[in-house]
């Protein structure tokens, strides 16, 4: 089975469980602003006009949408009834709505989920005019619920497609730490970086100015900045965040090396401490990360490992989902930081996937940072692939 | 002088036209939903946490982002003040307004303009919540009138780019209709036009699937779906819809051709006429579009032409805006139908680029389209090159 109808299949079998009847994706002209729930639905198709992708709770598929575009949907074969229109969708949408008749109209805004959040304002407005003077418009619910789930527990063919970026990911970073020598920037680093997802004919997770980030020694800015003409010198820690995306699911993973100074054989004891810290901070909260448990409460395991070790705390959340993109909305491993809306409060179900990336910055070297893919089963978190669990050493 | 800067600037001087005091597009995680503004602002960076791009008439350009994304906005050089925050907008956000004291606070939303719309309906409450108790909250208005002057009115840069665009294109068509065979199917020829565009190291305009489009013959469906595995026949129109995109700006042109039939030297009657009236309704469209023209007046033309020919209506706009999109947004060359909400009633400025792309069916025949990309001086429409005027004979 192809994964639109495993993923659309899957949005019905939530909305059985969530008790909703319906749920309605309503967008135009997604070459603009794209409803990220598409992905789901058309793949990497674009629907031009107004159009309205309804899933119900008795297993309806049912698109309502331009007649130029309604050929290129029925060759998807996702939904069973395709109507199409010329002029207006108002007319179209309040019979089907009617027909349908639901308790309940599931729309795609999130306060919570920057992923569940693909209608616009306008758009929003828009709706509610078509469903003036019927009942429909006082039926209106966020569907923040329904595409939390679906985006979050990846389905067999989701899961395999995150194994492989995983896995080419680690061969990534192998073949760098083999190129890395004393002198090159870190632009360098992050060319050569480029040039074997090119090879490996993968896109990259996140946008190319700063995938990867490359941070060589203390003065390096950490963040989501990408290299700089800063060269690798002896007594500097060598950090790097790095995701690829393999047919549209991505990785991200943040591995550290250190640069021996002379006569030095093993990493100063401020470095290898630093790295000790990261490691327990990420393995006690991957130990703690079961179902049911909110992803606040593993954010605090972590924060408190570092904190208690004498850093300061890490201004950012310990871990988000990772899947089409690799910052992935829904349940959150974080802060309760206003920004974070309730993220942080929901709980790890099975079929999600995690990212966990403390990081503390060591004085006088840089940054310390690790960042591992993980995701649920019923018997906790379990890691893709190998782990860093020592600190890579350079000569 | 980079993009970024000639169209921040812009972005400052029509502020100053249309007396608005402020500007704000308002995002966060921009690898999910990316408000389309930002191209214009930060370029392909992403912003993670909730960021605030403000704009001010009296030349401000502020933004207020997350801590962790300053170093890599500060090195575009095109905000002068850079505020960041680690765990709320909020406050920022509030004294920031306090401190410039708005009339007005345009933010992205638009029911005409789908690329003035980048704010979603949970963003919005969200900005609403924030400026609960200040006196800014009621001074929030759509940016439409803003974002459609700043995406429709190129800079020469933006206008060298889409030449560019189109001179390729142009190539592309004339190598595909040498190439060309009887017995060919659409898929051929629309691997074909891949296969060139990578060889040109240019993007698709839009999206693979359909890009390009190609029908031969009465019985291909036409409409945004891409080649099927009809082959080519005498007595075969070959109509083919294309774009690329060249240093993300788009070009979008139909051409077509007829196969001969054995004995055969010049295609029949209803064919020669339907290319005649397609030629026609396209040129006095053109002639006509002159600055202060309202989109609508364009298309009646077109529509007229086609219509006084005998031929039923084309149930699609006659043409759009192009640039980083196909699609562009703002005023359109179209029917006054509810599904366009107001921009054909927009008015046509210097320095917009439209196509303009009527078709009819000729029965037995196939599709009938031509699609000519222009741009509006103050003496009227420009093609970029050479118009089709003639129907492309193979043999």
């Amino acid at each position: 089975m192809n994964l639109l109808l495993e993923k659309t299949n899957q949005a019905i079998e939530i909305l059985k469980e969530k008790e909703i009847d319906l749920w309605l994706t309503f967008v135009r002209e997604t070459s603009g602003v794209r409803d990220p729930a598409l992905d789901f639905l058309v793949g990497a198709n674009d629907l031009t006009w107004e159009s309205a992708l309804i899933f119900t709770r008795q297993g309806g598929k049912i698109a309502l949408i331009g007649n130029l575009e309604k050929e290129a949907l029925e060759r998807l074969g996702v939904f069973d009834e395709i109507l199409g229109y010329d002029k207006s969708l108002r007319s179209l949408l309040c019979e089907t709505l009617a027909r349908l008749d639901p308790r309940q109209i599931a729309v795609n805004t999130s306060r919570n989920n920057v992923h569940a959040d693909g209608l616009t304002h306008a758009m929003y407005e828009i709706l509610r005019g078509y469903l003036d003077g019927t009942p429909y418009g006082g039926r209106i619910v966020s569907a923040e619920e329904i595409v939390s789930a679906l985006r979050g527990r990846k389905t067999p063919t989701e899961l395999t497609r995150i194994r492989r970026a995983v896995e080419i990911t680690d061969e990534i970073y192998r073949k760098t730490f083999d190129f890395i020598r004393i002198g090159m920037t870190e632009i360098e680093v992050g060319e050569f970086m480029h040039r074997l997802a090119k090879e490996y004919g993968v896109g990259l997770a996140w946008s190319a100015e700063n995938c990867p980030a490359v941070n060589s020694g203390p003065s390096s800015p950490v963040g989501h900045s990408g290299p700089t003409n800063i060269r690798i010198e002896r007594g500097h820690l060598i950090h790097i965040d790095f995701g690829v995306k393999y047919e549209g699911y991505c990785s991200d993973i943040q591995r550290v090396g250190y640069v021996l100074r002379e006569g030095e054989t093993e990493p100063p004891v401020e470095v290898q401490r630093g790295f000790d810290v990261i490691r327990a901070a990420i393995e006690q909260s991957r130990e703690a990360m079961r179902v049911g448990v909110t992803g606040n409460a593993i954010d605090t395991i972590s924060r408190e490992v570092v904190i208690d070790s004498g850093y300061p705390e890490f201004m950012h959340a310990l871990g988000h989902q990772l899947g089409r993109v690799a910052h992935d909305g829904g349940a959150l491993l974080g802060p309760l930081w206003e920004k974070y809306g309730d993220s942080p409060n929901q709980r790890l179900e099975p079929g999600q996937v995690y990212t966990i990336e403390p990081h503390v910055m060591v004085p006088g070297y840089g940054c310390m940072g690790l960042e591992e893919d993980v995701t649920m089963t019923e018997n906790g978190a379990e890691y893709f692939t190998e782990p860093q669990t020592e600190l890579k050493l350079l000569q």
